[in-house]
């Protein structure tokens, strides 16, 4: 959908003439009373279900979690998801002409941050003619914009569920964001960010960027049970399998063949700007901010009632920080529910199926449903 | 000292007219026998201890560890540091001419192993007239090489002092130190490993693996306690400290500037062969890999007494880990002492000062000295 805008952005900047490509699934009622927004993380997009006719492997990203009969169930539910301004998958970013030039944006497109997607959701369900938002979910940095909403918004959205997110980041977390960012932006390909024009991809510093992401988005359990120490010459038969190559630069390890080949598939649809846009709206990200690091006063302004679901083996975002948002809404006698799963998986596993968490989910939206039936 | 060789090294490669450098603090005793080996890990050398004459700066790595009166008493004890076979800081290496063909060794040079570095650490012993070690001692990969002492040389190691280490690397570990391959290879300075030829140095590889590995040395507790979400702006005193500047590029958090200085400063003198030679050899090491994945049975060849040291906050080597070497040699009946420290610094704990690590290393040391005096 076109906006003419200009959406003002916390930077300063504003956005005229901008795009927000998105999708919906099930049936608007009459009401306009069971809208649901999902908001997506880093590496996804509005396609949030369902599959492309003639395009079997399609699939949407939260295709598990959202469709007919799934937890948040598109019998019942209006399901919306938009791509984020500055992604890659279909909204104007950086890869996008700039309507005030002519040119590329590239590097000049202005930096986003939550809040700006949040504002940008909000004037999208405005055109949809959606007042207020039965309920807005996300995962990660999904679940920081359902945060987001209920600070914004309050007035607009009656139910937030935030999965395996966070109030801010850690030290640690921006520290992982900023290597990957220095990997893209040192790549000679990368030109300063505008690498459209000269017809090359950072794909070296893409694919460093992705190798380290998929390594804190994995639990260290979960990646010993599935790669452990093996040996790609184990798996390819060679050698007796127990053998070393002796080699600096070639795979030797399983683990080092899954990453390469993350990195390489991510290199060849991802932007880099993107990249870089995105990692640093989760660094900004932090209601508390402005309310002397007091989260709970913060949260003070969000009416909503919560789910939080957090997991066990996520060292990306731990528990401990999902519990700092409870306790924070708690703090405010707020209607929090809160689910701590025991999934193997580390962050990933907010993707992924786990009956204790789907079944969490499912009774949750169950009960949203019963307030407009 | 120089070695004519040849040292034949595990991949079936061997080195012939290579060079040793090392240290010695203290004096070796009549009856040869307070002699006390420390290994280095990824980022070391022989300098363990003191300073160079009329260099104020030059304090040995492990200089609060070594020295008269320090926890390993250079008073009573013999040391000797040695700078491993592959290294950049004295002994040969990937920078070095290869006497077989008068070219710089580059990526030619031969895959290392712990187990070569023990067995050359070994032939110098030989070469000073020392045919037993009072103890062997190292953290992290350094400990990794005093366990293989006790393995490979049983009868030439009393005690064995493993501080921070592991039995193995996990598909984690594994995964950290391919990424920092992948981007001190795909540097396009690395030139296939050859950029000596070239006079150039893959510098921006060399950032992003150092990045990284800072990362992996600190707890995320430590990270948030020195860091946090401190904006550098808040520290150079600008606009009041908390605005961000809306940039990608540039640095916002203190964390970004800390860890962009130590990838400058190591990029200016770590050699990237040697990195990759490196971490190589902690993705190979795994003592129980030829005993069928038993560690208990590898290590049943251990005679030595040991003494075991891990941190809580340490993510990278966990005491998980320690605890499996511990195990291990309990199942074989051998006499080991281990400590698990509450020090908050991470993996980099086992470097810095604690006086209950300190007490502990000292007490240990104590008991040895007490068997030859």
């Amino acid at each position: 959908m076109q906006f003419a805008g200009p959406l003002a952005l916390r930077s300063g900047a504003s956005i005229s003439g901008y795009t927000l490509a998105y999708e919906t699934y099930g049936t608007l009622n009459a009401e306009r009373s069971n809208a649901v927004l999902v908001c997506h993380a880093l590496n996804a997009s509005h396609h949030v279900a369902g599959v492309y006719e003639g395009q079997a492997r399609s699939e949407g990203w939260w295709d598990n979690m959202v469709g007919p009969g799934k937890p948040l169930d598109t019998d019942r539910f209006f399901v919306i998801g938009v791509n984020n301004l500055g992604s890659c998958f279909g909204s104007t970013g950086p890869m996008h002409v700039n309507p005030a030039n002519g040119r590329v944006y590239g590097a000049d497109f202005p930096v986003v941050t939550v809040e700006d997607w949040v504002d940008a959701q909000a004037a999208l369900l405005d055109a949809l003619g959606i007042r207020t938002l039965a309920a807005v979910m996300g995962g990660s940095l999904g679940g920081m914009q359902a945060l987001s909403w209920t600070l914004q918004y309050p007035d607009r959205v009656r139910h937030a569920v935030v999965v395996a997110s966070a109030p801010n980041l850690t030290a640690e977390n921006i520290a992982f964001n900023e290597v990957a960012r220095r990997a893209i932006v040192t790549d000679p390909d990368f030109h300063g960010g505008h690498f459209y024009e000269y017809g090359v991809i950072p794909k070296r510093g893409l694919r460093i960027a992705r190798m380290i992401g998929h390594i804190t988005y994995l639990s260290d359990d979960v990646m010993n049970a599935k790669f452990g120490r093996i040996l790609r010459s184990a798996v390819e038969g060679e050698v007796a399998g127990l053998d070393y190559r002796y080699s600096t630069q070639d795979i030797e390890f399983q683990i080092e063949s899954y990453l390469r080949y993350q990195g390489d598939k991510f290199s060849e649809y991802f932007d880099a700007n993107t990249y870089l846009l995105i990692t640093r709206a989760l660094d900004y990200f932090d209601p508390a901010r402005h309310h002397g690091g007091q989260l709970s006063t913060a949260l003070a302004q969000a009416t909503a009632k919560f789910l939080l679901v957090s997991f066990k083996t996520d060292w990306r975002f731990s528990p401990a920080r999902s519990r700092e948002i409870v306790k924070a809404l708690l703090d405010n006698r707020r209607n929090v529910s809160y689910a701590e799963i025991d999934a193997p998986h580390g962050h990933d596993a907010f993707l992924l199926d786990d009956v204790r968490y789907m079944g969490v989910v499912r009774s949750y939206f169950e009960r949203v449903a019963k307030e407009f039936q």
